[in-house]
Order: structure tokens, then C-alpha cells, then sequence
């Protein structure tokens, strides 16, 4: 899935580039989206971050339109891996891409639980 | 101006509410993106704000689509102000309402400096 | 109440200086420690903000020490004033000052409440 | 080297956890805070962040006191790997660990270049 990236001009630091913690703020927008389009449900999705990379590749520059591509890398017993591309949305210049493992947690018995069927379901529809 | 306003999971504190801080946040998005769309130029705008004042009137929380409307106010010798509401995009509750006070600013000199004439003309344009 | 304030680099802006809306999670920060030291109690204190003012003097550069004075500048039935004011530790040059109105607030009812009676002398013993 | 990490409740998310963006800003200040402690100079240091990783091991919650470890674990020509690792302050329980690959970088020739010299020597003095 595509998304457009809606940056802020608070997210660019002293040298004009957006600055390296924004991104994982940038791949969380682009989880959410696709949990909300996917789902149609709670905005505050049942998982928690187990793990997170980000590579930068080229700096992103207050003005440049940047767009997100996220896609499912890996589904395991509870948890899976998105991976995600920040591209110019005017050349396809890559300018990060990164992974990010979530772990389905269960807030109300405070752990871990086994990605339920239908999630699963899901996931495996949009795995590339 | 009427502009949606994309929020993140990070803007939201531990009450589920938009933190009071993100507020300016949005309202700068607001003075930018009408920026860029009134002056179709510089990102990083040559103004610096002298003033902001935020009044909240009702939280804003996860899962809300929000929208801020942005107006002129006033418009002095080297400054003017920014009139915002932020509103609850599906029954227009208010949330939030403010101003911010801009000053012209010559970022050669370091110092602050009358509106140009073609700023103010449109900023008269699109005062309410 | 005076405490150090620790920015950080992701605070400022394209131009070097402290982005405007982090002032507002400055004037926070003070609000907190003082809350903190003053009733050693939660860390998530039981009011909201009802509004914000901040007025900015001179810029806080990257690597300028900051300190930010704290104080109680009205005391109402539901609501009480914090003032604050951030200066550069080296010269006391004053970079912004600023209130903020705190409301009582009671999380389980979801109401406003009037400011309980060891609150309300704690806030007059530090009223200027 | 170890530095206390002052948190802000900005920091916290709606679940009452450190935002999983933020401990790259927790590894900033861990960077910035040892240049500036190792080179006595510049603010903004002259190197850009290639890669970037965490591992979240439990969360950190408000009111928890933090602190944050910080060495060197590799160095290369142009680059250096910083290891990092918070703890909660009272009990040392791990919080999350991680690592960045910086990359020295000349802002006037717009290129990465050799680490100078003397940044080499002063980190080879503090690498583990």
C-alpha cells in the first residue's frame, strides 16, 4: 500500500532535513493507515513494537513530497514485519526504507497472544 | 482557509488527547500550507512568530477526523495575525481556537522588517 | 521554582532556534517538576489545560543553556495560573514567558472539579 | 558513558509508554551529549546517521527514571557505530538497546569524507 506522507515543517532539523527519529514516527502514520483501511477498527491497534531499523538513504528537504509504501515482509505465530519504503513522490528517489516487528499483545492480560485468525487473514492477503 | 489536519499516534497523550503542545503544531501546518498555496513559494517561510495563544475548548481524540480553518486577523506594519479553530471534521465541535502573531523578518540582516507591498496584498485578500 | 531545562537537538527548527510549539512542552516540563517535587505524587497530575500563552523574546539557539522559572500567578475555584519564563542560563537574557490555565479535573466523574483544599494551600504557599 | 535521560510527558503515548520514535531521540541526546562532553565544540555535529535500529525489551512508563548508556562499538573509515542501552534507573531492568552508524560528512563539500584524526583517536579512547 501507498501513502501520502504528510510532513511538518517541526519534523526538519537545524540542517533543512527531516530528522532521523521522525522517520519511525513516518512508518508508525503509514501502520496506522494501513491498519485503519484494513481493519475498520480500533485506532489504537492491539500491538506492541518489538523491533525497529530504519536505513537513510537520502535526506528528505522541507518541501520535497514524500510518499510511503508499506507491505507485510514476514508473518510468524505472533507477530509479523512490515516493511517500508519513503520515496520523492516526484522521482521515486529512495530516501529510507526500513522494518519494524510488531507483537500482538493482549493489553487486557498484560502479553503476549497469538495473531488471531482473521488478522492473520489479512496479513497474508497483502504479504507480498 | 479550511484545511484537514492529518494527525499522528504520537500527538496523543497518555488520556488518549491530542497533547496540548501539538497544538501550535497544527496551527503551523495550517500558516504553512496556506502559505505555500496563497505564495506557490519558499517552504521556510521569512516570518518568525512573535505570539501564539491557544484556548481549548474540548479534547480532541484518537480516531477523530480533525479540520482548521485559518484566517488574517489583523495586519500591521511588520506583522499580522493568524486566526485558527480547530473543529471535529464530522459535527463540527469545536476543539481548539487561537492566534498566532507573525513578524517579517530579514533573515540577511537578522532583523524584522515591513510586509512587502505583494504580501500585503494578499493577506488583505484573504482577511476576513 | 527554578529548573534547568534540557532541550534536545530534534527541538529545533531549519533555522537553529527552538521550534515554537516546543515552548509549550517547555512551560510542560516546569509544570511537571514542580508538580512532582511539590506533592510527590503521580506523575500524571489530575488537571488539563484550558489554555496557553506563549511570547517569545529571543531566540534559544542550538547549545544555549536554558533555565525556566515557575510560579503561581492566580489561584480560582476549579483553576489556577501557572507563569513561567525561560531565560539563557549564561546572561538571564529572557528568550519567552508565557501562562498556561490548569483546570481541575476528575478522570473516573469526567468533570471539572473545584482544586481540593491540600492542593490549594500548596499552590498559595508558592504564589508569588 | 551514562547519562540520566530527563523524559517529558510529551514523550508518552496513549497506552502511558515512551512512543517507540522517541528512543531515537533518546539515542540522540546520548550522542550529542558525549560529542559535546568529548570535543568541547560544536552543538551540531558534523556527521549524518546512515542506519538506525532499537530493540524494545519493556516499556518505559511515566514517572520511571531513566538512564542511558552510551560506547562506541565500531569504527570504520568514514564511519563509527554507537551502542546503546537504556535502564531504568532504580533496579537496571533493560528498557530497550539499539545502535546508529554515523558518518562523518563535510556540509560545504556536500560529501561523506574520512573520519579526521583526532575524532578517530577520541574514539578509539572510549570504545568498550
Amino acid at each position: 500500500m501507498r501513502y501520502p506522507l504528510i510532513t511538518r515543517y517541526a519534523d526538519y532539523d537545524s540542517k533543512g532535513h527531516a530528522n532521523n527519529a521522525v522517520y519511525l514516527t513516518f512508518f508508525e502514520v503509514a501502520r496506522h493507515s494501513l491498519w485503519r483501511d484494513t481493519w475498520q477498527r480500533e485506532a489504537d491497534p492491539p500491538f506492541i513494537i518489538g523491533e525497529a531499523r530504519v536505513k537513510y538513504a537520502s535526506p528528505a528537504r522541507i518541501g520535497d513530497l514524500l510518499v510511503i509504501d508499506i507491505r507485510v515482509a514476514e508473518i510468524r505465530t505472533k507477530a509479523w514485519v512490515f516493511r517500508y519504503e519513503i520515496r520523492d513522490a516526484s522521482d521515486e528517489r529512495l530516501i529510507a526504507e526500513g522494518e519494524t516487528v510488531q507483537v500482538m499483545f493482549d493489553y487486557v492480560a498484560r502479553s503476549t497472544r497469538p495473531i488471531p485468525e482473521d488478522v492473520r487473514q489479512k496479513l497474508e492477503s497483502i504479504r507480498v
